[in-house]
């Protein structure tokens, strides 16, 4: 996005980014989680988070449902609101990378565009995690009961069922969550994040 | 802000602040700086910066035109823009402090009720600081120029000359930078970082 403002300039950075990743002794990124309501993203990114932060890496997770108390509670799921929940996700992913930690991000992100604005204003490393569990899969679990709700018609723009979910093309890594438990997911993660920001 | 999605929930907290704070071995927070243009909020918080993070502690520093290159590309400078910067800046400071890192942010952020919205949204300590150099030291210093170009009518809305700045009524700490160089200031920062963030 070119700003609207004008009469701005770029503060001098003061603190290298490798001077970041140096005194947390690994890099600084982006862990994208992608894929349908059910898939696992959060359960998931808690995980890891939990997991990265015992090992002693700075470590922050941002999650769909929380940001729309706070940075997002001005947007819907509307299809325009949902393009710029993902972009000032992206941002604020970018923001805490450029910090030196490790940014998990647990959104379903439907659109190829979106993620791709993500992965632009990502500082550092980006990785697109794709969460491939089936629609019938996550419509069995359900775990907030949303496609029971989205199928009666009480939810609209819901994805999957009434919007759609736009598949990623070449994720960094896809894990089958519809035939990985979350054990199993989480060790292929682990091995993954470990070679990505070691430094 | 009530959310203006409704299907969602809160996810739990993995990670307490309190596990966070033990980590980095300090409290975080918000060091919020408001004050008008060229009274050395940038500055201060560029060199607060740097000593916090050669003191081993997790620091980032959020400036205002930064982040309208990025978060805040699509705001302006009018009044509803202007609280809708400070808004997410707001956010964005208490997503920060969640992770458990010091945020320094420099903002002219000359409306009360907006600071007061981001005192609201912080999570951990919240310190407002005042720096109160006058509009006259200010004029003559015009660092970036922006001054005599708002006085030709060249910037419209410019806090101080076609704007209000509403001083903060009770501030946690004040500091004269038209009196005081950037080295006194900072050393009185330090010594109440050091007092305010200690565990």
């Amino acid at each position: 996005m070119i700003p609207k403002s004008t009469n701005i300039r770029r503060a001098r950075q003061e603190i290298s980014l490798h001077k970041r990743w140096e005194k947390n002794s690994h890099a600084s990124g982006v862990i994208w989680f992608t894929g349908l309501s059910g898939s696992g993203k959060s359960t998931l990114a808690s995980e890891l988070e939990q997991l990265l932060f015992d090992r002693n890496k700075q470590v922050v997770s941002l999650d769909g449902d929380d940001l729309r108390y706070g940075l997002c509670a001005d947007l819907g799921f509307l299809p325009e609101d949902r393009a710029e929940n993902i972009r000032r996700v992206g941002e604020v992913a970018s923001l805490f990378s450029a910090s030196g930690a490790i940014v998990l991000t647990a959104f379903i992100s439907p659109y190829r565009a979106d993620r791709l604005k993500a992965r632009k204003a990502a500082v550092g490393n980006f990785h697109e995690i794709y969460l491939s569990a089936d629609l019938n899969t996550c419509i069995d679990r359900d775990p907030k009961g949303l496609y029971a709700k989205a199928q009666r018609g009480e939810i609209s723009h819901f994805t999957g069922i009434s919007a759609p979910y736009e598949a990623p093309e070449s994720p960094e890594l896809t894990l089958d969550t519809g035939l990985l438990d979350v054990k199993k997911s989480l060790k292929i993660l682990d091995e993954y994040v470990e070679k990505a920001f070691s430094l």
